[in-house]
């Protein structure tokens, strides 16, 4: 891709970022291991990778709007108009769109080429070690949700039960400690291994310092909301 | 100090609580902290300390919606005026609103009571290892500020400096790291020390993981907005 194509589709991306979690750092860090993982798969097509990387959030904004929107689907479609407006031929940007609509961790469809797969996984690497704790937190903080809650005896709840409240710790429980396991691509599996370790202990850390006996704290006349 | 009052002040904090750093789940910790340290300190009154750490964060609300008001100052004010509604006497009320105009970090008002120290204190144990990244992440979340900033020539911005613009990793040197240096107890110097180590281990890991070439990624033909 050349200077000029990708200054374009890289002013888009930037007019449709938002939150602090899916701000543009983080597309250059999915665009950066993207192409790292991809020197070791000549068969990757680097202009459908960058593409994919630059615009594979660009339905969040609409996801916000709209939560019954697919972010995903939307920033696949979003995509595949924008590059249609670049001249980018018919079967390039339905492999782009192919790639963004695929990237989602909690979706039906799996990611079928090799760009695809990239993607997914170097945006899955967003969300593991440091930098997916430091994300998810903003996210949570952003959205107004609680680090923990506790249950009727004032114990910090710990799991990630799809019944629990939302909360930072089910987050983590429901979904950043099952990542490591999700990754296509040998390159982006042994990254996130190698980050696990400040990811777990982080959490083992936090745990520590946040469970205090809250139960003698807590009870109040009438009061119900213990946030 | 007896249930009944406890539970009215405890109903009071509740009402004046509002975003996920400052909730009600911080005051606990502050509480749970302040009465174990108090332990050490025979002399501290536990009635002062108590009042003093459930309403020390009742003025966040007011410092929200206007930047120019000191949530220690106005916080103080507010417990002043509804503990003389409980018919608190003058004495004691005075002594809680000192505590609360002096936990505040950034002040020139030191605490000079050992109930106003231990709340100083505790508040900031809150702000020390993996408690301390995860409600700075939240705060920085819900104002909508970045991680980190890039310098003109793409390079992760890691320092304190004051004309740097906000961010994650400027509060970390700006603030979150001298406050291990800024306890009035032995006990919590020593609480604060055991946690340094996860404290500086997830900041050195989020620095491995973020600090990527973005110089080469982010320029873009009149794009000043690298977010």
């Amino acid at each position: 891709m050349d200077r000029a194509e990708y200054d374009k589709i890289h002013a888009y991306m930037l007019e449709m970022m938002g939150d602090s979690a899916h701000d543009a750092m983080h597309i250059y860090r999915v665009l950066h291991n993207s192409l790292k993982i991809a020197e070791s798969h000549p068969e990757a097509d680097k202009d459908i990778l960058t593409a994919a990387c630059l615009l594979h959030d660009i339905g969040r904004q609409s996801q916000f709007r709209d939560a019954s929107i697919c972010h995903a689907e939307e920033g696949g479609r979003l995509a595949y108009e924008f590059l249609g407006s670049l001249g980018i031929d018919e079967k390039r940007r339905a492999h782009i769109r192919d790639c963004i609509i695929t990237h989602r961790f909690r979706t039906d469809r799996q990611p079928a080429t090799i760009e695809a797969k990239i993607l997914f996984d170097c945006d899955k690497l967003d969300v593991t070690g440091a930098i997916g704790i430091a994300r998810t937190l903003f996210y949570k903080g952003h959205t107004g949700e609680p680090l923990y809650t506790l249950d009727e005896e004032g114990r910090v709840q710990n799991s990630g039960d799809a019944h629990m409240p939302e909360s930072f710790f089910k987050e983590y429980h429901y979904k950043l400690i099952k990542i490591y396991g999700r990754f296509y691509t040998k390159e982006a599996r042994e990254i996130g291994e190698k980050r696990k370790a400040i990811f777990t202990a982080y959490y083992e850390a936090l745990l520590d310092e946040v469970c205090v006996d809250y139960g003698v704290l807590l009870i109040c006349e009438g009061g119900k909301d213990v946030r």
